[in-house]
């Protein structure tokens, strides 16, 4: 499906089975509201899937996109490049912490080569679809073209539509590309207006010098590429519009296209493909929110559809999750990536809606009520 | 085994365990540090174990004490006291929240009753091991005598003992008893010296003048058997105990006999039975909280054994947490107790494990390192 079709497709959350499912809730045996968190992941899935109960989101798969970035080339990441192509040999070993969360939890492992800077052989488990050999070097200017990032948010559409089609009930975010934090950072300022300070971290571990380094290349990133950013936020501006913290010159596809990675492109259409069937995508951690950004910019409704799997170390995860409307689900200082924190998160959205089908009600129990 | 057996026969974490356990970490292809908390989970499972890797933490045994409160008398709880019956039998047709959480999860459920305040006809998945018909009013005296403190205790060993005989390799804490959200407050007061404002919460649901009345039927329980709490912390009292926060007067015995349910005295002998087995114990919510105060104030060791589920958001909980010196996995202000927090945090801590059994090295995959 092109993307224009599946933008097409995206509907909102339907209010009447968000109030059934919170209707639903009040009358099972337990106390109101003692599922804290959980109920509303139960509450926005049904509406999401305009049903109540939902359907349970098992089984899960993850699709773990894989690319390299031009500009890794600045020195913003200790990682040497080809990590990315030896992490995806692991992935396919099933060697990676990935592969042990999603035994773990039962979930399948897809990889897709989305821009790999390396040719691969083919493998069961892997896609290759292949934009180009790595992004070019945001810092200087756009990082692929804007039909290249049409190209990746298809792929990540057609990645979800294949595995509903085979059976997967809920869709995982996954990513691997080293430097790619660098990437997420620009594209946060971009869709939410902060400041490259304030959401540039220390991905899988950096030192003071580095930081510094990589902080200055996501400014130089956004000016290069002509986008503002560190602007007044919408709730500080004088007739800023609230709905959208965006401060980017450009269209959606314009700003992903100049900062963002073929994996952050793909993880977009990935999130977009799996709102426009109903089935539901955790988010992994900061790679996922700022693709998550990209495709809420695309598609506002698409956010219905997502939950938070965690919280990221990155601090520009809390930006991009605050920016979303989300609330993570674990919050346990992971900042992996590869999809492990929404992997950890399944379970749980799974219990959640568990309980909307199987717990029993006061009547059915015959269990008295709290005392008014 | 008897509670002088088991308190024998708990040893502490290995440190050579935890040490390999960390070294472990850091050949593993991930970047150092990167599950967070989840490291600290499989180095804290080596240690209780003395091996390396730990075993998975697999099956999972949930054991629901279940218990009556003389203190429902004075008007703690919205709920009426033959909730906790209905709620026994609903566990025992499988219609409870915590049945639907343990079957995402793969855990087994027993239901325990150790003092529910009515005959309850036999039933598979119920052990009859009643000490009596709900416990005294803690508010004028003792809950209960110190023999029937040891009775309750020695249960919970029991059942812990014979969940590993059958094949358990993780046990997970769960209860059910109105009111007994009083008795964890008492006990978090006198085993951690908080005041008891502090650390009595709105239980399953209550409004503020239950919530005073609550903690005034706190403060006279505290009085009543002759304990001292909201006395200066150890870290400000001159002179204090670093070692321990308890500020109480008598045997950790007598102060779990005074202001203990059955199922808190359960489910210490439970977490103690877990540790003299080497078998995890997963916390769940504020009740397993005070509980394991008292397994920890007759056998620090134990806590090593031990992971906290969940946090709980009743504010003792914290308190109790801080105290044993534990980090819980889920943090969803979920309040239900059952065991419903310590499930949901199973398949992380068996994530946590699984990384060090399956999880390639540097070296065997031939990822390149972190360049220094």
């Amino acid at each position: 499906m092109t993307l224009q079709d599946v933008l097409a497709r995206i509907a909102p959350a339907s209010a009447a089975a968000m109030a059934e499912a919170r209707d639903h809730q009040s009358r099972l045996t337990k106390p109101p509201g003692s599922l804290g968190v959980l109920e509303e992941v139960a509450v926005r899935l049904a509406g999401a899937a305009s049903a109540c109960p939902p359907p349970m989101p098992e089984p899960a798969a993850l699709a773990i996109f894989a690319a390299d970035h031009g500009v890794h080339a600045q020195g913003v990441s200790p990682w040497p490049q080809e990590v990315t192509l030896q992490m995806v040999a692991n992935f396919l070993a099933g060697g990676a912490v990935a592969n042990a969360f999603a035994a773990q939890v039962g979930a399948s492992v897809t990889v897709v080569d989305v821009g790999v800077a390396a040719d691969l052989p083919a493998a069961d488990g892997l896609i290759s679809r292949k934009v180009a050999y790595g992004t070019a070097d945001l810092s200087a200017g756009p990082a692929m073209t804007v039909a290249q990032a049409v190209e990746a948010v298809e792929t990540g559409i057609s990645v979800a539509e294949s595995l509903v089609s085979g059976g997967a009930r809920c869709l995982i975010t996954g990513d691997m590309g080293i430097a790619n934090t660098t990437a997420s950072a620009a594209l946060i300022c971009a869709f939410t207006g902060r400041d490259a300070a304030e959401v540039t971290g220390r991905g899988t571990g950096i030192d003071d010098a580095t930081h510094a380094r990589k902080i200055a290349v996501v400014r130089r990133a956004l000016h290069a590429n002509g986008i503002h950013s560190g602007e007044p936020r919408p709730e500080d501006a004088e007739g800023g519009t609230a709905s959208s913290g965006a401060v980017h010159s450009g269209s959606a596809l314009e700003v992903l296209a100049a900062l963002g990675g073929f994996e952050h492109a793909a993880i977009a259409g990935f999130i977009l493909g799996g709102a426009a069937a109903k089935v539901p995508v955790i988010l992994d951690g900061v790679i996922a929110g700022s693709a998550a950004l990209a495709a809420a910019a695309l598609a506002p409704a698409a956010v219905d559809h997502c939950v938070a799997g965690h919280r990221s170390a990155e601090p520009g995860h809390t930006a991009a999750l605050d920016h979303l409307g989300l609330r993570p689900l674990v919050d346990l200082e992971l900042r992996l990536g590869e999809g492990t924190g929404g992997l950890l998160a399944h379970p749980m959205v799974c219990a959640a809606v568990r309980v909307m089908h199987e717990v029993a009600t006061f009547d059915s129990a015959g269990v008295t009520e709290k005392q008014p």
